[in-house]
């Protein structure tokens, strides 16, 4: 184990990840929609050899309850494609991640955007996989109550992920000749449409963008579900997750690896990177104090509300704040696995409603790291050592986290050889390793080799 | 009308309009796909002082016949809401403008593109709404037939428009609030909920994406039939237009702007700009030269292929080369507006199959203009001071066709006080001198301004 090192993510949010983060001292008043914070910070991550920077999405406000939207920040944040190609035009070698949902998009669109932004990159791209749940996303989309069926949307989602992966087939690697001469510039035999027909999708092709540098733009699953599992077994080649203890980390990663080997893939495709929330500090006592000073910026009335929505927008209003949290019953028409985590956890723990909401306004349910850099890096160590994760997807706190985890918890990951010294590719799939999948109109297998090298932009 | 300066956009293509641009000495092999090209090309527009860079779409490869398709570089380009984005982070003060179909799409998806690359671009975006109606990129959607009735997708645009433009005012312009005392980030009497139900669409609303620096992204039109103008007189601000006479753009300038002060509009609140594809020479030799060696580079079958699409895809293959054009219905499920000008173009001028498909292997039934700068100049300003344009749309013929126009038909432009010397604003709106448009949910109207000042990115 000790030759491998970790996979890192730097999972960017407005001021932090913490609900109240915009209320930081260091906070700018408009960090969500200022295209300057996010340059500053996928150039931060770029400059500590990241493998990645990861944009997650919201296609709607996140309540009715237009009180609680305005005492946060979650209301007012850019629209990761076009962000994300921004950012791809605004660094040189670390991968660039957006998180797309199939639910409300058609998958030659969504195709024809990641193998866009892969060659706008140089073979940096990759698309997280999301599907949608939320009544507030779909009347955005003029989708009534019965769009969301968990089953449905997901079995929809493996199609989709079908028709695009063999959209981003549609040009063989050599299929751009540029004969001048003879007034000839594609093989036609090297371009192809799909003629794809299914149950939810009826696609022509051919896309009319060329192979990338790295083949493909990698594949990344968020859900943890059983369906989701399913999907990233299948598809995936990231898997980004919520875990927070090892043995639950182990067991997921031992199950989806599992899945991924029956499904005929090794386990060295697919990469599981779960969430770490870490608020880093030259002593405890100092991490301690700045943990407190975002948590005594969550008001109740957003705490409360943060919680009901991460529950699946369940109603919490009979319950005072020191009640224990009730039994609830997740329905699986919204999201599934996040909720069920949460409960469980509050069950474990007897929480009241006040101690969860404060549980969630940082990491959302996923792993909290408060401390020094060596105890950080002893728990990363741990999880990576011991069959738990290939890598995590970091969630900066608030507006200096990612500043912190690279001045503080990065030199020990060096030190320990846990973390690589530089880029060892130019594209996204050479730096993580991942193969360059194999083209499905290619007449001879092209010789297996871990990335094509091709000069980024 | 001397104190009026041209409004000047940079049509970019990837080495250049003309179909046989790729074969020219100074193409580079894949100017479709290489971000760099583009960077290149929108800089020296920014250095010329050009209002704004534009991006047309394509949906699908633009032919059944991969002979054809292989013979050109029209299946390889960049998706442009990738690409503008990536261009809008390589510039500072340029407009940047894409092509965004509304068959395709939906209204709550193309607004946050829009509103987040008005952020990106500090308020230098603008979007070119488009209907498609090709058979070819409807497959690549799972539609048949009966998806491009032209008037029902001009109905259904319309709509469109008017939900994008709704949800834009989603954010009031002083909504955020950044009250971090009281934990308050927006004015939630500031955020507003759209509830549209319309014919075609059902949308909730809010966008999640502040109110841009220039209130809302620029709106442009491309289409000039008859349910083209009338969305363009209703909903925009700029029209992009093939003409190929002054009195044809006379006529055609008149009508839209009589049509949009027939909806209440001022005539100044819609600039019309015609394409224009420019072969500059230092002498009307080597313009002639220049032109020639780009249209030798034409084949035979990729001419004739070339001019079967842009009549609506239909079939010449019962004709030769030397034949005079046939009569062409035109059907109203494709494009309507180019076919009939290059049909009356033929038959007003008696030419062969060749003939008309060299017409448009350079500027596609666009004004050509194959001259000294002096020539170019006189005929640019002739259109501009005698109501056939408010400005032009520059089409590059060739990889240095850009490089040409700055260097040498600027300067005469700027000698006569046609063209800027300087951008007057910081956003697209402003140095157009189009008004911010009054925000729908706005209690109390803001005073009237060219356009709203900020700092740009």
């Amino acid at each position: 184990m000790s030759r491998r090192t970790l996979a890192l993510g730097a999972f960017l949010h407005p001021s932090g990840h913490h609900v109240a983060a915009w209320r930081h001292p260091a906070a700018r008043a408009d960090a969500g929609i200022d295209i300057r914070n996010y340059i500053r910070l996928a150039r931060l991550a770029e400059a500590a050899r990241f493998d990645l920077v990861f944009l997650a999405d919201q296609i709607a406000v996140p309540s009715d309850n237009l009180d609680y939207v305005s005492r946060t920040t979650r209301a007012t944040y850019f629209e990761p494609l076009t962000l994300i190609s921004a950012l791809a035009a605004a660094t040189q070698r670390i991968g660039v991640i957006a998180t797309v949902s199939t639910s409300f998009n058609s998958p030659y669109n969504l195709a024809r955007y990641f193998a866009s932004l892969d060659q706008i990159s140089g073979g940096r791209a990759g698309w997280n996989l999301v599907t949608s749940g939320s009544r507030l996303e779909g009347e955005n989309f003029g989708l009534g109550e019965d769009y969301y069926s968990h089953a449905g949307r997901y079995r929809q989602a493996l199609e989709f992920a079908e028709v695009v992966r063999g959209l981003w087939d549609s040009f063989e690697e050599d299929a751009v000749l540029d004969d001048r001469a003879a007034g000839r510039y594609l093989d036609a035999a090297k371009v192809h449409a799909i003629e794809h027909r299914g149950a939810h999708y009826q696609v022509r092709g051919p896309l009319s963008v060329p192979r990338s540098p790295q083949g493909q733009p990698v594949l990344v699953q968020a859900g943890s579900s059983e369906a989701g599992r399913d999907l990233a077994a299948r598809a995936a080649e990231l898997v980004f997750t919520a875990q927070t203890s090892l043995a639950q980390a182990q067991a997921f990663y031992a199950d989806v690896k599992a899945r991924a080997r029956a499904y005929g893939r090794a386990a060295e495709d697919i990469h599981i990177l779960p969430g770490v929330f870490p608020v880093v500090g030259r002593t405890q006592a100092e991490a301690d104090e700045k943990f407190r000073l975002l948590q005594d910026l969550v008001p109740p009335e957003v705490g409360r509300e943060y919680l009901s929505i991460h529950l699946g927008g369940v109603d919490l209003s009979a319950h005072a704040d020191d009640d224990p949290v009730p039994e609830i019953a997740v329905d699986g028409r919204g999201h599934v696995s996040r909720p069920l985590l949460l409960l469980q956890k509050a069950r474990e723990r007897n929480l009241t409603i006040r101690e969860l909401y404060l549980e969630i306004a940082g990491a959302r349910g996923h792993w909290q790291l408060v401390g020094t850099p060596e105890t950080i890096a002893d728990a990363l160590q741990d999880w990576f050592e011991n069959g738990g994760a290939d890598g995590f997807n970091i969630m900066p706190p608030s507006p200096t986290g990612l500043d912190d985890f690279v001045a503080l918890v990065l030199p020990e990951l060096r030190r320990r050889g846990l973390a690589r010294e530089d880029y060892t590719a130019r594209t996204l799939r050479g730096n993580l390793g991942l193969r360059v999948p194999q083209n499905r109109f290619a007449q001879s297998p092209a010789p297996e080799k871990p990335e094509r090298e091709k000069e980024a932009t």
